[in-house]
């Protein structure tokens, strides 16, 4: 069940709409919103969701905190720093973990844009989640943390399905001998191997360099390609 | 060893900003600009900063990616789509994890915010970093991926470096740029480039399947070491 994201008493609407955007891709649809500073829907929120706008439209507003989170079994709030209450604090790593093992209606808190969660917002949280930051320079903005928290979860989710290669696999080894074969055969008239009694270690040091790509069918037909090119220019050149 | 982040072509000075912002936040400070669209420096980049003007100070501007990642044995590029380039593709936490394992410069490439990177920027790069995202709705700007690319970067950042294979480290970018052009100036004079409107795709064909390897500084001599022999010149002249 994918967290809620509660923002509370957000500032401006753009980051309003920049969280949207954030929560949106990473696959997270359910926004609140705390006493936001101008009112709801705020025209400017629009712009910034960039298209996100079906997070917006589905927004929630609540007086309060409590209100918000009274249907949530997990509440997490989200600081830049320690406070003086004692909870557990865990990364966003962790708290997508323990939301995902609950699997149960779980909120997560953003603060205000310039001041952050307040101690009383915080007390109504079980767990606290800090993002493990620079600590000489510690300056998210509230759609930052949003994304990081929202990537966090997703990196567990159905949805985002981590990137697939879309390499071609390695040749059948007698393609890649032919090419080595063709090779060997012009650097043998070209008076490259020499001296002789070097001769079979320097064939092993070319092989295993060559080896070492792993080149596609495709890839080795084109190195031949290159090859026979190289081999016309002598040619042409010896006449 | 800190991974370098490469902004490609930025369009606006306030998110070559906030990319900084995004990087101090999670402990990186080494920013390349190449050729950004308003000039170097930019007035409207340090208020978005928001205080890490220590990024944005250090900034280096190159002409082109090549220049930017000359140095760098390790080219990742970010990417929303797939593409249709063989290569590897790793999410932001499989990327954090190679930088680490391979205690190497790396590179992270990041394109222009409209348009994203290009495909001969992509060309450069060995890996390729996709973030895993809402496939109905993938919506990231500039910073936010930064952001989550910094972010796991800094999750491992205290972790013990896991084992390391006893392979040699790839050779910094600009030897394989130094073998791909010795390679390039022969097959052009062999008449291999034709015709003369596919060549910008053959030369991207080439270098992925040259960059694909890998290759170590060692493994780079052995190969220009053939190249010359090929071309004969090296051997009748050079001597």
């Amino acid at each position: 069940m994918n967290p809620v994201i509660v923002l509370v008493r957000p500032q401006l609407g753009e980051n309003i709409g920049k969280a949207a955007r954030a929560m949106l891709n990473f696959g997270l649809t359910e926004m609140r919103l705390v006493a936001p500073r101008d009112g709801w829907p705020n025209p400017s929120a629009g712009p910034a969701a960039s298209g996100a706008d079906l997070v917006l439209e589905k927004a929630q507003v609540f007086d309060s905190v409590a209100d918000a989170v009274a249907d949530c079994t997990q509440v997490f709030a989200t600081t830049v720093r320690k406070r003086g209450v004692s909870k557990p604090v865990v990364t966003p790593e962790q708290a997508a973990r323990d939301i995902r093992a609950a699997d149960e209606r779980s909120a997560i808190l953003f603060g205000p844009e310039r001041s952050g969660l307040e101690t009383d917002d915080v007390a109504l949280a079980r767990t606290i989640v800090t993002v493990p930051i620079n600590p000489e320079f510690g300056s998210l903005n509230l759609a930052q943390a949003v994304i990081l928290v929202a990537y966090e979860w997703s990196k567990g989710a159905q949805l985002a399905s981590p990137p697939t290669t879309d390499l071609d696999p390695p040749a059948p080894q007698e393609e890649l001998d032919g090419m080595i074969g063709q090779l060997d055969a012009m650097l043998d008239e070209s008076g490259y191997y020499f001296p002789p009694d070097r001769v079979p270690a320097t064939r092993r040091t070319l092989r295993t360099l060559l080896t070492k790509p792993g080149w596609s069918s495709q890839e080795l037909r084109t190195l031949r390609g290159v090859l026979s090119a190289l081999d016309g220019k002598k040619l042409h050149r010896g006449r």
